[in-house]
């Protein structure tokens, strides 16, 4: 259950109107990384065996499925149990010094030290148009169930050149992302080459996050910072912002819109 | 320097233009409490004294500006060092447990564990008008420079019955809201019975931070969780969402809202 409908008044044009809204569900899971607890996440009740997958790969905890030898979800309380074959304690120490974060921010040091390690550029020579981008972000704009009812989560979708793959929707624009990530290592859909379309705004962490994944093409209806363009050019990565309608701005990579 | 002027391409309807656009910039700022690395918050560069205060009042570090002996900002680096007396290892443990997050979300254990033992009910008799509410938002939503260069900061303003006291923006939405806090703690502003408006979404965590700084009336243009309408229920609190025009939801304590 994502949306809940609770009783409250809305006031407009000074009538006071008792009535239903529905909101967006906060619901804490936490992880429990072999025997040990490790993190709580505020998320959306819903795709949470992604969720796992996708924060454990993007954390850099695991790289396939398989690494995964067991997970237990209990979602009446909350809680997952994990177990990671061959967990390295290196990523995990690093990990502990990253998380020390505030809200939407992210501890930087860990990026650096593991990603100046792992992260390459991205060398994808797919394209998509500006027309289709355009129609995918409106097909995009219309399929969110939880947002539509809410207004209170964010969305994210995976597409190809020419069709929107997966979709997920979370309170948290982090979950939503990992959530994605979790169900293409869970399906077997390779990021790489593909299109990330975002409701949210893109800090170096999202952007970095799907570099992680291969993602060629990062495309937001919000703003990116200063430190996520960087990052994209850095990387090979297209960085499209501000999609509406037919307008958008291109703030890297730009060889890979086509007219 | 919150905003950086970069050169990108404009597409709009199938014209290309070069021209330069205004991004929000996004810092790491690394917190050292006592000699040890302990946090590295990303977010606007400014207000970062504020920033650090308020982190650590909202973290439950400090209770008042006395609580800091020394604190040395070494802005170029991103440094700050922050030197807290008596500081209670129990706090700083629970700390480490609590920040085990995921980008928006964060883990429950420790608000639950500390906010039991001081959070009361707010008992506020402050009430607000319809009127005044409507008027403040206004002026608010026309009070963010940053947002208006680059749309990607949040904002977040501390209001009396009748003025706008305060305002702060951040690429994060709780970092604006640490800065308000810090920047009431730095001045002596007491936050008892104040209005705060935020342009984010109200999760538990923003709820819960407003509720130990004393506020009484939360006030969103965006929308709430179910977690939070929960926790504003329990204390005692006023929560109003999608303030936009003449038109509102109140969540909970309607009876500070008069005609």
């Amino acid at each position: 259950m994502v949306i809940k409908r609770i009783p409250i008044k809305q006031l407009a044009h000074d009538e006071v109107e008792d009535m239903e809204d529905e909101v967006a569900v906060e619901y804490p899971l936490t992880l429990y990384l072999n025997g040990d607890e490790w993190v709580t996440l505020l998320c959306s009740p819903a795709a949470l065996e992604h969720l796992c997958y996708g924060f454990l790969k993007s954390e850099g905890l695991i790289k396939s499925r398989n690494d995964i030898s067991q997970l237990t979800l209990d979602s009446e309380k909350g809680h997952c149990w994990i177990t990671v074959k061959d967990l390295n304690p290196l990523v995990l120490q690093l990990h502990g010094k990253r998380t020390q974060t505030s809200g939407c921010a992210k501890g930087i040091t860990f990026y650096h030290a593991l990603d100046n390690a792992t992260l390459v550029a991205n060398h994808s020579t797919s394209t998509v148009s500006f027309d289709h981008l355009v129609a995918l972000m409106a097909r995009f704009n219309g399929a969110s169930p939880v947002f539509k009812a809410t207004g209170g989560v964010h969305s994210c979708a995976v597409c190809s050149a020419n069709d929107m793959l997966l979709i997920q929707e979370d309170i948290g624009r982090h979950n939503a992302l990992d959530k994605l990530i979790g169900e293409a290592l869970m399906t077997g859909l390779d990021l790489g080459h593909k299109i990330l379309l975002t409701s949210g705004r893109v800090s170096s962490e999202i952007l970095l996050k799907a570099a992680r994944s291969g993602i060629a093409i990062v495309v937001s209806r919000s703003a990116p910072t200063d430190m996520a363009v960087r990052e994209a050019e850095k990387l090979g990565m297209t960085l499209v912002g501000f999609l509406r309608g037919r307008k958008c701005n291109v703030y890297s990579g730009f060889e890979r819109i086509t007219g």
